[in-house]
Order: structure tokens, then sequence, then C-alpha cells
């Protein structure tokens, strides 16, 4: 991560419903997790916070309160750490397994955050997590993180830092799901400016599904299926380099995730 | 719901671990709920089940177990219902809305438990439900029920009976899920015997599409993608039908699974 994506804003106080937090306003044993996936310059990022009683990075998360439902609990996470409304939000799968969280790791945390562990030792207690996966345009996004409890900042998804409990294994299971529903969900859409080049989407498409992908190959198929319009406009990124601008057609994708059918198959 | 297809064995008893267990086995709040598909007769089938003090039929389900994974609970419900140990079995989707357990219709059942519900009323809490479907081998099911509690049966999944609570709901979105996924999902393979004819293939893809596909884009689509191999054999099934018999090549969706690269849409 280069320092200048390292952006950790100190705002007004948002809630932090996590260590220091009365259980008694949520579900016992279940928790909420939330991959945030933007688009910067040229490569597929996720967002991540940081305790500062903990060495490491986590995926920003919190807990289901009793009167709320789970996507409710998961729309909150991503205000409080996005400062973002309106985001497309979708659960992917739930990890309950029983090691899931170390033990040691949660110990020496709550520990460290010098609260009274006789009394408060919830969040010792094994959790099942509902994962959700949120899109965002990565320039609408102003991270907000509880200056004196975290921190949050942007990684390349290629290259994240050591990874608290199992959330490696969330954010992997998020990217191999989007992988299967690529079909279906408007990632690029999502991720993209109105406007944006064939380099820019396929450049996310192939960060999803792991791989290169052929150029002329994607661009035909992209273009046959009908989500992508041409415009006819440029954008100027060097002497010699103009590439063409393109926008989506909303409705077909709309189309296509209500009824299941996608209209193509992930495999170019 | 023909009568034949009403079984109800009275077995020895297996563990019923719902409305009379000890809750202090099981992580609060949390349930399993287990969609089991099978096909027989030329339409797929959901095996459902009843408790004796309820109206309604309801999912085949259970609670979670401190010392159990999610997957291991799941399986556990499996076997106590259908005997089988070794099935296809994947999480889809959770369940979390505040009210989507009618709290009346449990009130209800448990009056009508006998249970001492001054005492007993875990099951009015709110549940967050894990939910699995199960793809099974119709003819190597056979059906349990503890005789004292409940009973279980087969449904044809368009002519359901009124279910319990949101189950409803659960089961379309587990054979939506299963539309999106039918690229990568060995369906057939799960749900149909080692040799099979080409309408009883497609007649699974016409019950989970919730379309009529055409007969001969399926046939050839199906025999294109190389899962399917043709036998030198066929089928007497009247005095001028005999269809050809078919098999799975398995290793080619084992692999569209484990790198969720599909190898054809669900667009037929």
């Amino acid at each position: 991560m280069s320092s200048n994506e390292k952006i950790i804003m100190e705002k007004e106080k948002v809630p932090v419903d996590t260590i220091d937090q009365d259980p008694d306003i949520f579900i016992p044993n279940v928790s909420v997790d939330c991959i945030i996936l933007g688009f910067h310059a040229g490569s597929l990022k996720v967002l991540l916070s940081k305790f500062k009683v903990s060495d490491k990075w986590m995926l920003p998360g919190g807990f289901v309160a009793k009167d709320e439902d789970p996507d409710e609990s998961a729309k909150r996470v991503l205000r409080e750490k996005t400062g973002l409304n309106d985001i497309y939000l979708k659960q992917f799968y739930f990890f309950g397994k029983k090691g899931r969280i170390g033990l040691d790791e949660n110990v020496e945390m709550l520990k460290r955050s010098k609260l009274n562990h006789d009394k408060v030792n919830w969040p010792l207690d094994r959790f099942i997590s509902l994962g959700y996966y949120a899109l965002v345009k990565y320039n609408e996004v102003t991270l907000q993180a509880d200056e004196e409890y975290e921190e949050a900042a942007w990684f390349d998804i290629n290259q994240m830092p050591e990874l608290y409990a199992d959330h490696k294994e969330i954010i992997d299971t998020a990217t191999f799901t989007i992988r299967r529903q690529i079909g279906f969900v408007p990632v690029g859409y999502e991720l993209l400016p109105e406007k944006f080049t064939m380099p820019e989407l396929r450049c996310i498409y192939e960060a999803i599904l792991g791989r290169p992908i052929d150029r002329r190959n994607f661009q035909r198929k992209m273009l046959s299926i009908g989500y992508i319009q041409p415009l006819n406009e440029t954008r100027k990124v060097g002497a010699h380099k103009s590439p063409n601008l393109y926008t989506f057609i909303k409705e077909k994708y709309d189309e296509a995730e209500r009824f299941g059918i996608q209209v193509m198959s992930n495999n170019f």
C-alpha cells in the first residue's frame, strides 16, 4: 500500500459497535462482516479497518441489533465506514466454523483494550458471521474511523496485509462468489464512473476472475451481449492514446438479476 | 400429493432437536433449515416435515450445537430425515429478518406441545436461519420421522401445502440460487440415476429455471458442453418409444465448481 492510499480521516465520533458496546443490544453469537470493493488507479481495492489495540487489519463489521434486520446492520456498518447511504450490497455466505476466530487473538485484544475483561467477556464467544459484499464508487467514499479506536484504509486486493481471524478466507469467498455471479452482478456499473474505457472494465473482470483475459475476445463479447453501449467520445490519456468511452445499459443487468437468467457465462 | 407419496416411516426414535430439547446445547438465536430436493416420476420434489402440534408443513431443520460447525448441523438434520450420510449439500443464504417467524404461530405450537411454557420460552426468540440445500437421489432416501412428534413427506415443488413461517420464501430462494448456479452445480448428476434420458434431464432444468425449454436447443447445448456422454443404450418405455440413455462426466462439473468458471450460461 502506498502512503497516499492510506487515508485516515479524523471525523467526529461515529458509533463503534464493537468491543466497548453493551452486548444486550445485540443478538448474541452473530456478527456481520462487509467486503467493500472499489476500483481505483487500475486495480480492485478492498476497504479494511484496524483497531488500535490490534496488530491486524480486518473487515469492517459489527453486530445485529435485536431490533434490526441483518441487511440493516450491514448498511449501518457501510454508512459508518464510507459515509455512503445508497450502496449495492448483497449477502453472499455465512462463516460459522467452531474455531474460526482465534481465541488467543481476541484475549490479547481484550487485554490491550483496558476493558474490565472479568466483566466483559462476550467478545470471546463463538460468532457466526453473516458475510456481505458491497460495490462502491471509490471516489464517492470518504473513509471514516473513530480516531481513538481505529483506522481505515483501502488495500489492493492482490497486496493485502495479514488479516485478523478468517477474514482472508471471507474475502476470497466473496471474490469467488462474484466470479460465479458475474453474469448477473453489475460489477462494472457499480464500480466504474458513468463513462469508462474497455481496458478499465476488463481490468475489473481480470481481478475478479483471477486471470488475464484476451483483450479482443472480451471486447467482442461485452459488446455482443448488449449491456454496454459505445459512446461517440474518447478520453485523452496521452499523446497517442485516446481510448473510446462506453456506458452501461443498466436495465439489462437489472433484468438478468431479477430473473436469474444470465446472458453470458463467465468463460471469456 | 398422492397418498403413496406420503410415507411416514415409524422407526426407532431419532433425536428431535427441536421444541423439547435442552437449549443450553445450542447457539442461541441461530437455526439451520434444509431444502432437500429429489426427482421422481417426472417432477422435482421437496422433502417437508410437520410437527403433530402444528397445522403447517415446514423445512426439516434444527439448531447448531455449541460444539458443531453449521455444516455438521445440516448434515445431522439430513441424516435424521433421510437416512443418508453422503449428500451433496451447500449453504446458499441466511434468513434473518426481524418478523420472519410469526410469534403467534409459535406460541400456539408451544401451547399444544404441553411443555411448560413458563419455563420453556426460547422457541419464541428471534432466529437467524442458515439455509442449506441438498440434492439427493429420491430412491435412496428412506423417510424418517419421530412417530410421536412429527411426520415427513415429499411434495411436488409446484404443489406445496401451506408452509410454516417464511419457509416458502426459503424454498423459492433456494431454487432461484440453483437457477443462477446451474452452470456449476451438478443438479442432474446428483438427482438422476447413473443412466438417464434427455427428457428427464430437461425436466429438472425446466423445474429449476421455472419455464419450458426448447427440446432440441437443450439437447444440442447439453451435448456440446461436454458434461454428458451418450451411451450406446436405449430404455424401453413403450411399444414405440425407446429413448437414448446418457451418463455424466462428473470431472467436468467438479472443475467448473472448483474454479468458478462455468462452461455455459443458463440461458437456454
